[in-house]
């Protein structure tokens, strides 16, 4: 299957997904549903879900249901990245204005609705991952369940969010940016490619393929998103170009500029693909992944 | 044994346990977690782990493992309370400079590093409850994170904070009240005690009045607060008095009055160890828990 159309069909199902699992606005709550409507059903790419759904094809063997059972889980991964965008997007952090084409959730709604929304999705997930007691082994619900939060968490993409605040402002090395990049990217990819195999009984050997694959995409995945703030176009992005300029970041462009990052970007995206070579053909569309991702506009 | 004492044992339980669980500050993460044992080691009452331990007392019959084995869960609740306190002081809500005695967590460190240490102990809380795998049944460990998670978001906790800012400047009736009561503080009671309900594996008589008893207590608790609100001594209560007034808020008090309000808080209190009556002597701590929040004075 092309990787495009199975993005395609799992963002549809993601979305129907989360469609049935967050209320409708209602009570004297109903403006904190509706920021958290606003955010979640933005257009995004659910990406993570993809990952997610992609190592559980890889691993259909070990399953315990069919797939579309497991998409609570992918959903509650999307939740997580988009509670992690409403607070980072806040204006004591990033302040911005746009995202995925429209006003962030605090412009559209204020601040404290913005706060609390992002706070309502990360409890929620753990909610919606916890539905799947029904359909799964509950040891390997368990397992997954704490992947996901150990590299959201305090050693994960919150530190990760710490770290790119910390570097505001300084031109960090290599080393630095690397670190950067497995906290607040890799490590989300982390959570939703390992705790899919952990729900397909993955062993000892696919899980360190697994988070070799997932540490090498996210590095890839962060440097091209250092390039598109360079190169991209609005439209497309849905965010202003050049916002990290503009807000002093530290990235891999500021670095090495943005030919040599590019090239970065490649290796990393190899090694990724390379990761993947002890699961054979069961990792054919993983493997697809890392060059969409060197080769994405948005 | 008299609850005083069991709620100091459990703090520093609890106390020591949280030591365990939170790394020292290290890395370029340093300041997130700094900021998030500023706020958690602040010398809270830990009441939450406390109605969680005495829960599990009362059913320590079908318990799996020593009782402090489940110290981690306990943990788990505190940090999920001490998130919210650090969010809801945010100068985007109730903006308070004060909690326990020492300044809130983003006048300490800065609003961007509070709300990410927020974030950082909602979701460590639950690789918390997960670190349970080992030692309970992972089918009740499920059902008690699920029941966690769905008391403390967007149909719990989450809500509460949102309709207690959707009611500010309002004077609303007293049903309103009672629906902020039962998501702002009965919802956070709930998890502590049902989840403990499940752990130990009560049955469903039991649990519905364990549902009772924390609905009533956490009514009679949020009242109290609102009455200590207006006759607290500042150095015992840890924060300023009159806040509630000054920031226009709804509650029982400037509802009825303060002699009222008293009268209220008791039938909630009274309403609240009523529903133990079918536990029968198991209860004899939780029992103690109406009493002793009626009388507290911070």
């Amino acid at each position: 299957m092309a990787l495009n159309d199975f993005i395609a069909e799992i963002a549809q199902s993601t979305e129907d997904c989360l469609q049935q699992i967050l209320p409708q606005p209602h009570g004297q709550e109903a403006r904190l549903i509706e920021a958290v409507r606003y955010s979640i059903f933005a257009g995004g790419k659910r990406l993570r879900p993809a990952l997610f759904m992609a190592t559980l094809k890889a691993f259909s063997k070990g399953l315990e249901a069919p797939e579309k059972d497991y998409l609570p889980f992918a959903a509650a991964l999307e939740m997580i990245h988009t509670y992690s965008l409403i607070h980072d997007d806040l204006p004591a952090m990033d302040n911005d204005d746009l995202r995925r084409g429209r006003l962030t959730c605090h412009k559209a709604f204020d601040e404290a609705t913005a706060i609390l929304a992002g706070d309502a999705l990360l409890t929620q997930a753990f909610a919606a991952m916890m539905s799947l007691k029904k359909i799964v082994s509950p040891q390997r619900l368990l397992d997954a369940t704490e992947e996901v939060a150990l590299f959201a968490g305090l050693s994960g993409m919150v530190a990760g969010q710490m770290i790119d605040i910390a570097f505001t402002g300084l031109q960090v090395g290599e080393n630095e940016l690397r670190y950067m990049a497995q906290q607040k990217t890799s490590a989300l990819f982390n959570a939703s490619i390992l705790s899919a195999a952990h729900l397909a009984g993955a062993n000892q050997l696919e899980h360190k393929c697994l988070r070799s694959y997932s540490d090498c995409l996210g590095l890839s995945f962060q440097i091209a998103d250092d390039i598109l703030d360079v190169t991209g176009v609005q439209e497309k992005l849905g965010k202003p170009i050049g916002s990290d300029t503009k807000n002093f970041k530290s990235t891999f462009v500021s670095l090495v500029g943005k030919e040599e990052a590019r090239k970065w970007a490649w290796r990393a995206a190899e090694s990724s693909m390379l990761a993947l070579a002890p699961l054979g053909e069961r990792a054919a569309l993983l493997l697809q992944f890392p060059l969409l991702m060197f080769r994405r506009d948005h």
